[in-house]
């Protein structure tokens, strides 16, 4: 048989199955509308594995099988999806685990950064809050998260993200830790320089202290200096600091322009850091379950267990919703060998229909699946 | 209407359905014999393209176009999987980028590990290779991977991943820097010691050197110890070293229980790294497009780019073949502000057709695919 006419075939047979489809999704509305009047969940998840059965034992060999429990997957996740839409629309939202509010009070926040006069994340702070937030620092990232965590603060300001060195896997390890909950972001751009007490010169430099990001961040810059030894600190702003009261011209800090300034250092070298496009993502978190209603962007944490349900199960869950996913990251799950807590970042709000229904099957097949923010 | 006379009117429209889908395969199938007689692709990215827009055309309203949208991305990608099938199945497998090889030439090996005497790199060349492997050991990471590129070296043995710390970021960059390969993988348990020359009592130690990840992995432990500086190393068997020859009761290293018996140090705390089951897993990294043919597990980067086709799209590739995915990494991608390089391991052959089916999808959509090897 030639092509033509094989192609002629399947196209009649594509007519046909988008003439269901569209019959299906009529009735799954009519489905939608009883639920609502009588109060029954959407998602039943006996009726789909029982679907799922049916549809799979009318097929004739294997490969079939398989495809036609894919596409039913897909078929009964869009039909969910039409039905959380409906509720929606019709005003029964559900209740959302999370309270939605118009703005932050930003007048009356008091807020936390970890570092010292001069860090980037005061930067952050000053750029999301305003310059006269009140405000106060603490030395490292677990006592800012602990200080939200007691309520001895509104909003910490955290860095997640460095467009270079890649994620601060210490915050995202915390997120899960911690009962606090990302309520916003802000972006910096990051041009580190080398300083040190006025009147040192390159050659006499022995030692750098900074952040182990920062360090990451000026690799290249560094690789030419191979003799300097380098040493972490918690931020880079107490490198400073530290080079500040030392006054030893044997040592040098890299930190930002605004930290020279504050603690009265020599700027020997400018944009020391790879990329002239390096910025920080600095995360915004509070205690309480709370996003803004115009939020677009969700932030989902879940572990995949080794035995049963599949990384490739998880992610359906957005494909099928259509929604995008910006970001995905795996952590080890501390203390299991091999297994991975994913956090994913996905455009939408988590009063979406969509939102709702990738989140309610995630919640049902992965492990510890915790929204970590809508913002 | 009530719920049993719905789902009564589902049912038989699932029915049909199914048996549409069932003709529809059977359709494909006489497809594939047509390709294979006259040597056609399968892949026909406008054919694919004009369909979607024909089967969006015949619906209703926006959220059904949508969906049948999705529905017929997977069929045709059903339908191509089937092809590729057929086509391995009658011995045209097509030409691979990558040689199928039986067994890596142990005996004639010459291999590169980055470190000194006494790294855990060492341990898992020696378990990988065996104890009597011609071998030889350069500074860091980049030195393997360049005696490896030049060809001085047939195989390097470097670390990717600790189940404690996570990825070795560096690695990862490196596995699309180089036209390198990954044809093996090797874990060994890690269990980190405190060392120092003996005699050192804990009260004397003011500075630890170790590599970076080891002082992460040990951070519960040095955080009891706050007050010691920390150094970071290329590697810790040359922390040991180091502590070795400097003779000075102040220092300490952290390594393995071979390092400090490699070279003389007297251990003062087994076991502090975090967790007892921590583990590293290492990569057998080579110049040539090998792999082996049972091998069972694939490593692929991409990036996706900002504009156009999103990481759903990509995503959707192994989600309709059915691959299930283990690992999924994302790092910046040098110089472009918050784009995103992705790395995924899934299970899988290269000669697979499902395999196949996904890679040649990916390649079309996503930017700048490398294959980083099948082991």
């Amino acid at each position: 048989m030639d092509l033509t006419k094989l192609r002629e075939q399947i196209d009649a047979i594509d007519g046909q199955i988008v003439r269901l489809y569209e019959q299906r999704m009529e009735i799954s509305r009519q489905v939608a509308e009883y639920k609502i009047e009588t109060g029954k969940k959407v998602f039943d998840k006996d009726r789909e594995a029982q679907k799922i059965r049916s549809v799979k034992s009318m097929t004739h060999n294997e490969f079939n099988s398989h495809g036609i429990e894919e596409l039913f997957e897909q078929i009964m996740s869009m039909s969910r999806k039409l039905q959380y839409q409906m509720l929606t629309e019709k005003g029964s939202i559900g209740r959302l685990p999370f309270i939605g509010i118009d703005r932050l009070d930003m007048e009356n926040a008091r807020v936390v950064f970890p570092g010292a006069e001069g860090a980037y994340t005061q930067a952050a702070m000053q750029q999301y809050f305003g310059k006269d937030v009140n405000n106060f620092h603490v030395e490292t990232f677990r006592d800012a998260m602990i200080a939200i965590d007691e309520g001895s603060a509104d909003y910490a300001v955290l860095p997640i993200e460095n467009s270079t060195a890649g994620i601060v896997s210490e915050i995202y390890d915390m997120l899960v830790e911690f009962e606090n909950y990302i309520v916003g972001e802000q972006i910096i751009k990051i041009e580190h320089c080398l300083m040190a007490v006025p009147g040192t010169r390159l050659e006499d430099i022995k030692t750098i202290y900074s952040h182990p990001q920062s360090l990451m961040q000026s690799s290249r810059y560094l690789q030419e200096h191979a003799a300097w030894k380098q040493i972490s600190m918690n931020n880079n702003a107490f490198a400073a600091r530290k080079v500040s009261e030392d006054k030893d011209s044997t040592q040098a800090a890299i930190a930002s322009a605004y930290a020279a300034e504050t603690y009265g250092l020599e700027i020997l070298e400018k944009g020391i850091n790879r990329s002239s496009t390096n910025s920080t993502r600095f995360i915004i978190v509070t205690n309480q379950k709370i996003f803004l209603k115009d939020a677009k962007k969700v932030s989902i944490c879940f572990e995949v267990p080794h035995e049963s349900g599949s990384l490739y199960h998880m992610l359906s869950h957005f494909i099928y919703n259509n929604l995008n996913m910006n970001k995905i990251e795996s952590r080890p799950t501390p203390d299991r060998n091999w297994e991975y807590r994913f956090f994913i970042d996905f455009d939408g709000n988590l009063a979406d229909s969509a939102v709702k229904n990738a989140l309610r099957g995630l919640r049902d097949e992965a492990r510890n699946m915790k929204i970590l923010g809508n913002y």
